[in-house]
């Protein structure tokens, strides 16, 4: 008689786009895929461990205590008063580093989604934040929710207050596509961030503001055009667009192809395009293709999702890209 | 027999409340009262002349091409072909100067607008923007349209561009009222925009970002919590306060009286507050009888209106104030 099987929870936790062109540091959407796959399972050793990692050339850390999974999963045992319970954690990296694809806060989200879900969620998603922001903030020291929201809670994501944790889900019109495409070039999110100034002037802040509150609208509206005429970003993207080689000469392919806008995902280097339809999405990731030529060019590998409500969910197959468009489940 | 009178048309122009704490320069709402009153009549002597204007202590030029109404009409009647239309114009000012509620601007919406009535509305009110912005520019040297949008178009405007005037209609939460109170004092726009600094921290304008689509999700939404958490202006207000005595003291008031929130109105001194229901606005406004105690206090006037559809429309009397929550006639 053999015992029974110890049970097992597999979960899927997706790329990001954050700042979105005018909301930096408070729009994020999700991603269909790529994303990190993390399995957890009880076990007859006390203590959650991480007992295996692939997809991650050896750098991330075994030691649960530092591992960005592992600090969201501890966190939540923690305020559960579980933290002696014996769980095994694998954590299956199926998006690169340092992209701009929010690779850490899918790990600090899936950390903590996959315990609660293995538990019989007794915590709902929200809840879950505080956890995952913490666990993220240990991998990236910044306490941010603009990957970890809309990674977890699916969809876009505006993020009022940072520190206070204020996230609002914003509809996604029917027909809005996004193109993703990561160029084959590192940027250390430190870079990218000390190449920000601290000061702006308020007229550029002004003009943010106006294209951020445009886009909203744009959201709300399902107006695509306006949506079109708000994706500009001039606080981030003249700066990090040095980090890009052939930035706007991608920019000027994506826009002639009949994007709405084209600009940088998160810190960089990956870019975005949000399109009307999935013919304009898959257009617009074409021009990696033309890139080729460049000094550096847009290489592999290129993802055209739809920025629907993918979200933080428990896999369907160990196996990406999902299907394209396909919701995730939500509570 | 007695010829027939020439046709006359009389308009309510309404004061705005700009900035609306979060949205520097790109937000705007329409109350239903004080307002200017213009009449425009045909004339047999060929020309746009301003034949009357009461209510502004001599301060205002009866020279056509030198008054600001008179301006956006010259404008509008340029655009037309029509300048030498006979046209008389009468101008009842009938809200104060320099109080933060666009005086100017309901003059220059007023000026387009009743001159476009007359003619039998040749253009949408939409139409009608660039010559009531050009209005106000006469005015007060500054292109910007956070205070003729909403007077123009009514309700809450979102204005994505100043240069582009690219103006959007937000919706107004059923529930939603102001309350507009104008303490005795005089601020000058000049001093209020000099008080600006010209820069500000990055994470301030991500802050102000933040709650800006925290209030547009609110009033898409009609969340009144949310619109409460996110009336914060970390801009202007800091440094314009300094201009209003008491104003801190108001504020704390307001709030405990139940307002979402409490800030200043365009460059000041009026403040307004946000609150869900008549009798909260009611509650809020009476905050200017506890301070006649302070060293200037918030004295008369006092206005409570609704945020509602109110918008530049034909008067229906010459008196105000306008009943409450009288929307205007749209198109």
């Amino acid at each position: 008689m053999s015992a029974q099987p110890l049970k097992e929870v597999r979960i899927f936790s997706p790329a990001t786009v954050a700042n979105v062109a005018c909301g930096f540091d408070v729009l994020g959407f999700c991603i269909d895929a790529p994303g990190d796959e993390i399995v957890a399972r009880f076990s007859t050793t006390p203590g959650l461990r991480i007992t295996k990692i692939t997809g991650d050339d050896g750098r991330l850390p075994l030691d649960s205590k530092k591992n960005t999974a592992g600090v969201s999963a501890h966190a939540l045992l923690r305020h559960l008063g579980k933290s002696d319970l014996g769980i095994e954690m694998e954590i299956h990296k199926k998006m690169p580093f340092g992209s701009g694809l929010g690779s850490s806060a899918a790990s600090a989200v899936g950390g903590a989604f996959v315990v609660n879900r293995l538990l019989g969620d007794p915590l709902t998603r929200r809840q879950l934040l505080p956890f995952v922001v913490a666990g993220e903030a240990a991998a990236d020291g910044a306490w941010h929710a603009d990957n970890v929201g809309p990674c977890l809670l699916g969809g876009i994501t505006l993020i009022r207050s940072n520190a206070e944790l204020d996230v609002m889900d914003v509809p996604i019109p029917e027909r809005l596509w996004a193109a993703v495409v990561h160029p084959d070039i590192v940027v250390l999110t430190k870079v990218a961030r000390e190449i920000m100034p601290r000061h702006i002037q308020l007229e550029t802040s002004t003009q943010q503001s106006g294209n951020l509150g445009g886009l909203l609208c744009g959201f709300f509206q399902s107006d695509y055009a306006l949506i079109g005429r708000s994706l500009h970003d001039l606080i981030a993207e003249p700066h990090r667009q040095r980090l890009i080689p052939e930035f706007y000469r991608a920019k000027r392919a994506a826009l002639a192809a009949g994007a709405l806008g084209f600009s940088i995902s998160g810190a960089g280097p990956s870019v975005f395009a949000l399109c009307e339809g999935e013919a304009v999405a898959r257009r617009a990731a074409a021009v990696r293709q033309r890139l080729r030529a460049g000094p550096v060019g847009f290489g592999a590998p290129e993802r055209v999702r739809a920025a629907r409500r993918a979200s933080a969910r428990t896999a369907r197959s160990c196996d990406w890209p999902t299907r394209i468009g396909r919701p995730g489940t939500r509570r």
